[in-house]
C-alpha cells in the first residue's frame, strides 16, 4: 500500500501518517542524492521511490532545494551529543572522530557532498546547510565551556571557531584536496585545535583585533 | 569575426589560434560557471558565449565536466608564486590571505564553489580538482622546507599537512558553515597552523604513529 493512499479514518493518526510520509520522502532524498548526487535530483523521482504521490511531494516540498533543506534540518534533529572525556583535546578527538566517521561512511560521505553541492548553487539549501552547522557546532560547545572552567583555555575562547577548526581539515579533505581522511587526519585536527586553543589563537579578543 | 571561422593561411600561427580559441571557451565556461553554476552548465551556451563552434566545443571538451577539468589546469598553470617573508607564521599568513583573496573575490569565490560542486558528483572534475589543489600546495612547499632549514619547525614536517592546516578553515567557511571569510579567520588559520607545525602535529611521524 503506497503511504498516501486513504487511509480509513482512525485506524492511524494524521499526524503519524504525515510523519511517515515524510521520513519515507527524506529518505528516498537521501538515498538519490548519495547515488546520484543533487544535479539530477528529481521530484518524481523521489516521490516514486518513496511511494508517495507526486503532487504530495511537489506541494510539500517544491523544488529540489527544499527538499535538501527539509533533509538537513532532519539531519540536524538526530545530530550526536557531545562527548565529556575531561580533557579538551579528549573531546576534540571525539568530535573529529565523529566528524570523521560521518564523512567517510559511503552513504553518508555522499550525501554531505551533494547537499553541499546543492548549497553551492542555491540560496535555500545555503541558508539549511548553515543552520545544520549552527546546530552541530551548539551541540558541542559545552566541551569548550568545560575547557574554560577547567582553565585549559582562556575564558574568552570562541567555541565555535575551535569546533570549526576540528572540522574544517577533514572537509577540506573531502571536499577539495582528495586527501584520506584517516585516523591520522583526525588526530592531527584535533591535536592542532587544541593547541591553537590552549594559546588563545580562538579568543573573541584575537578575533577583535583583526577586526 | 568568430573565432573558429577559417582564417587566411600564414595569418595567424595555428598554435596562437589554439590557444586563443581555448581562452575564450574557458573564459566563457568560467562566467558561466560563476554566474549559474555547474548544475546548468552548457556546452553550446559555452560556445556561444565564447563565439566559437559548438562543434569545436563538443569535440574537444566533451562534457561540462571535461570543460571544468581544462579550466582548473588552466587555473593551477596560473598559481601563484610563494611568499618569502623569512618566518613560517609570516609566509602562512600570506598563503591564508591568497586563499582568502580567492575565495571572497566575487567571480572567483563563485567558481571556486562550483567547481568543487561538479567534483562531489564526476570522478573527472574530481581528479582535475585535487590534481590543482596537488599543484597549488606543491608552489608554496618551499615556504615549509625554508622553515625546516630555520630550525622552526621540525625536519620531518609535511608541507602538504601544514599548508592543507591554512586552507582548510577557510574553505569550511565558504561551504560549510558559512561564517565570513574575513582577516580575523585567515590569521587565525595561519597562526594554529603555524603553532601546530611548531609542536610537531604535521610531521610524517606523527601522521605514521596513527596508521
Amino acid at each position: 500500500m503506497s503511504l498516501d493512499e486513504d487511509i480509513t479514518p482512525g485506524s492511524i493518526r494524521p499526524g503519524g501518517r504525515t510523519a511517515r510520509v515524510r521520513d519515507a520522502v527524506l529518505r528516498a532524498a537521501g538515498d538519490l542524492l548519495a547515488e546520484h548526487g543533487f544535479a539530477t535530483l528529481d521530484l518524481g523521482e523521489v516521490a516514486a521511490r518513496a511511494e508517495v504521490g507526486k503532487t504530495t511531494v511537489y506541494r510539500r516540498w517544491r523544488t529540489p532545494a527544499g527538499l535538501v533543506a527539509d533533509l538537513l534540518a532532519d539531519m540536524a534533529e538526530t545530530s550526536l551529543p557531545h562527548s565529556d572525556t575531561g580533557t579538551l583535546r579528549g573531546d576534540l578527538l571525539e568530535n573529529a572522530r565523529l566528524v570523521g566517521k560521518t564523512l567517510t561512511d559511503p552513504r553518508q560521505g555522499r550525501l554531505f557532498r551533494a547537499v553541499i553541492a546543492a548549497a553551492t548553487s542555491d540560496d535555500t539549501a545555503a541558508t539549511a546547510l548553515h543552520t545544520f552547522y549552527d546546530t552541530r557546532l551548539r551541540e558541542w560547545t559545552p566541551c569548550i565551556e568545560a575547557a574554560i572552567t577547567r582553565g585549559e583555555i582562556p575564558a574568552e575562547t570562541d567555541p565555535r571557531a575551535v569546533l570549526s577548526a576540528v572540522s574544517a581539515p577533514l572537509y577540506y579533505r573531502l571536499l577539495a584536496s582528495g586527501d584520506p581522511v584517516d585516523e591520522a587526519a583526525m588526530t592531527a585536527a584535533a591535536e592542532a585545535a587544541a593547541l591553537a586553543a590552549r594559546n588563545g589563537v580562538f579568543t573573541f579578543a584575537a578575533k577583535k583585533s583583526t577586526d
